[in-house]
């Protein structure tokens, strides 16, 4: 049994990233700066709100997952570094309408727009965001972008919505949050390997490949998260901690730690978990992890990272598929 | 000058209504059935706010658009049903995103979706609108209608933000309106009579043509749904009244009797209007009234009926061209 090993300093944490995307820094550069002109607008109450939504980007996993597939696959082409602002495009307004879902108010070290700007910004920049991003997948030749883009979307809307429709479902299992995360994560970093490999021309079966790395890679990612929800610093993770006791959203260490306790116990947590106070997290953290529910969790998220890991086996050894194993690892790894 | 002519009795609005679509009536059915089966969904929670939404769904104004400009520029082919349905969910969505800005709890005679099911599920089911509207549009042969559609949703973002960054500002001139006017409403009729135009195979200086139509008449739209909502009754409207007023959105009638009433009594109004009560409506009624200002609005909404019909001039009479017209007239003739 493996023990939690986060890469407590963020500093540690960045420069694995910075190693990771050494090989696609140009191309990076690139997509950002697609990214800026597509959302540039006249109208400064608009140009302003796209600024604070640049200043929340964070890790730039996505774009990143598309370049380096790419890379992996048979190099990168011009469509690449569009195809990475789309989806960072997308993931960005995901994230701004997040956070009206779950009322947080920090997000990567900022204020989200709706606690600086109101949810009706909110709502408007996020459905701006969506709508540049179709309308620059749209600017590629055919419409296969948009057609796959369009599908992981609407798959990560669904998976949002039954987590909504589960909130306060306290007997939810694993089955269903697997399910939730599937959709509301793991499509759009599934699509985005997809995307890098096919534009650059492989194989069918390498493709697939590649959006099932994406697939595990983004299960992973979701559970890491989920536990830094509960056992990260604010501090440390720059964005509101807590949120989903608090929206009463059950997550994977919670759905185990449920299934272990004694049945009075659990019976008793499900009572403070419906009416979650301030303390509820702190009071928490020790039964995580005494129960071993926390560690549970952790060795999911590295199934997941390893099964993704797995799939890279098909490409031959290169700079690029070594930076895909060290995202799998980092997104486990991570301490934000 | 001419007087005030509403549709009084909706069922006199509907009946004008149905003759223009008479036309259209079995590929509108299409377009239902595209749009049906495009949003269907396995999970129960989604499926029933896909259901919510449909009932939401009132004139079918935008549809009708595409496919009775089709049939005028040269006839429906199999992709008009398609864009259709686009349009409408595109529509949609931001109609259940507007009830979020604008707090409304009634529209179409039915609970809005944030009234009923929250503020959460009224942000993702409109995501989730947005996003099969793109996905539908990206089953089309080439990336042409992804990306007028594209373009026309990113304007309609931009108009909506301007309208929420002009909120409370009460020296809001007419230009600005209509800036804000062609950007939230008409970019959208106009693309919806572009796709019409094109996907039937006229020739540019027709699809331009068709584009300008869809364009006046969407502002004519707008301004008499503003007039509306200062004048309309709930109970034929179907929706909330008066919610400009109470989110201190200046429309047209309201910034013309500003601009003709003397000195001190605007700058009472202006007050008032910083402030709004609930009674703020019903006593400007009758200055909105005696000022003309009630009037100038009707008259520029009937003008940009005439400029929309105009356009239309290049078209041979037909069943089809007349519907247009029809509509055009429809749109300010209309207490619903």
């Amino acid at each position: 049994m493996s023990t939690i090993t986060l890469l407590r300093k963020p500093e540690d944490a960045r420069r694995k990233l910075a190693e990771a995307y050494a090989s696609i820094a140009t191309e990076l550069a690139e997509a950002d700066r697609i990214y800026a002109a597509e959302l540039a607008s006249r109208a400064t109450y608009v140009a302003r709100l796209v600024e604070h939504c640049s200043q929340l980007q964070g890790k730039r996993l996505r774009p990143a997952l598309v370049l380096l597939t790419a890379q992996a696959c048979g190099g990168i082409r011009p469509e690449h570094p569009v195809l990475a602002a789309v989806v960072e495009m997308v993931h960005t307004a995901t994230l701004v309408h997040d956070d009206i879902l779950d009322e947080a108010f920090v997000r990567r070290h900022a204020a989200t727009v709706n606690a600086e700007w109101g949810n009706e910004s909110a709502v408007l920049i996020g459905d701006y965001l969506f709508t540049h991003a179709f309308h620059l997948a749209a600017s590629l030749d055919t419409t296969l972008a948009c057609r796959l883009i369009g599908r992981a979307t609407n798959l990560v809307c669904e998976g949002e919505m039954q987590q909504v429709a589960n909130r306060g479902e306290l007997d939810l299992d694993e089955a269903s949050y697997y399910a939730i995360v599937r959709g509301k994560t793991a499509e759009l970093t599934a699509v985005c390997c997809r995307l890098g490999a096919h534009y650059a021309g492989a194989s069918p079966e390498v493709v697939d490949a590649m959006d099932g790395f994406g697939r595990d890679l983004g299960v992973a990612f979701q559970i890491a998260d989920d536990v830094l929800d509960l056992w990260g610093e604010e501090r440390t993770t720059g964005k509101t901690m807590g949120t989903d006791l608090e929206k009463q959203k059950l997550t994977l260490p919670i759905i185990h730690l449920l299934s272990v306790l004694p049945r009075a116990e659990a019976a008793r947590l499900r009572v403070d978990l419906a009416h979650p106070d301030a303390d509820v997290r702190r009071t928490l953290r020790p039964l995580l992890e005494s129960s071993g529910a926390l560690q549970y969790a952790w060795d999911q998220a590295q199934h997941f990272a390893d099964s993704a890991r797995a799939a890279l086996d098909l490409l031959p050894e290169t700079r690029a598929s070594a930076a895909l194993r060290q995202l799998a690892q980092y997104v486990v790894r991570r301490a934000y």
